[in-house]
């Protein structure tokens, strides 16, 4: 993947400077997040799942149980619109109608390519448990044959994707800079709490 | 809205102990969201966008630019996969085939209806700025006639809902219950951060 001229479905039509299609903001996007909302058409209706991924290399890999609906589908070349968004806070103006909030998200359209082969499945699971915690792969008891046969395993190659990022404070009119009304930026952030070890009590 | 019996597209297929149909959970897992990713077929494609919510009584309320494909798309009663998402922890077992994702999510099918009227356009959007803030709404410069012909709101009926949800530890093979891995939940935890006021800096 190199930079992806955009295409008539991932060019960013409303607020078009809020549109990037290079390499290293999809990318950046990509590898900040855990779980994404793969879109499918099925029976011909949209159908949004969530499910966890990881990008490695030029492309998403998803898993699932090799019997489910989006592993059956993807892994027989259907074509998937995947998701990632960040929600990083929200914009605060002095007028209700320029409220806003800010966030990075990256659209990614394409067609599942099975991935059958056991030592690149294992790798692909590699990749999920190593986002979850570096070195965690070495650390568990490695899937067996039957696991990663129950295991399905799809990439979605990131050939057609955009970004978009809304980032920076509000943007006011200029009328309403006078008025007595906070304004500002409210970030959210995710982040990790203490382990909870099995065992300890309810989690 | 009352208890809705699932349909051949809202049951939760694998894992069904997961799915859960009532009210309560639903709603309870669509007002803790602000982001939800809205599934459309548009040319014969799914496409999957982010966008802010709101639930406002049995429905989820959608706006944007009066403009934008989206609002366009929904205002003239296409249909939509609404999806939302929290991804509350990651389950870290003692193999690798056992680790998972705590989540709850919430899948609406449904049509949109064009919200028209100024007055229930504006209570709409009022409901979007309490979810930011309680008591903004009375704070800032109300949205002009023009602001309010500008944005697009639509609402989507909850009527076609199901909501997924994993929680809790580890479910490890007995056999792998003695291997000395940690195993546990690491949860994640979306937070507000110290509001950043426009004009005090970089934000």
């Amino acid at each position: 993947m190199t930079t992806t001229a955009p295409t008539e479905r991932t060019r960013v039509r409303r607020l078009p400077d809020r549109g990037a299609y290079d390499r290293d903001t999809i990318l950046g996007i990509l590898d900040a997040g855990y779980v994404c909302h793969v879109g499918v058409v099925d029976g011909g209706h949209a159908v949004v799942i969530p499910t966890a991924y990881a990008r490695v290399g030029d492309a998403i890999v998803l898993h699932g149980s090799s019997k489910s609906r989006l592993m059956t589908l993807l892994g027989a070349g259907g074509e998937a619109c995947v998701t990632v968004t960040h929600t990083d806070g929200f914009v605060m103006a002095r007028s209700a109608f320029h409220h806003s909030i800010n966030y990075r998200s990256v659209v990614v359209f394409g067609r599942g390519e099975a991935i059958e082969a056991e030592a690149e499945k294992a790798a692909a699971l590699e990749a999920f448990m190593e986002r979850l915690h570096p070195g965690r792969w070495r650390e568990v008891r490695p899937p067996s044959a039957q696991e990663l046969k129950a295991t399905g395993v799809v990439r979605i190659p990131i050939a057609e994707a955009s970004a978009k990022v809304r980032r920076g404070g509000p943007l006011d009119d200029p009328e309403d800079m006078g008025l007595d009304v906070w304004a500002g930026v409210v970030p959210l952030v995710v982040a990790r709490a203490t382990p909870i070890r099995d065992g300890s009590g309810p989690m």
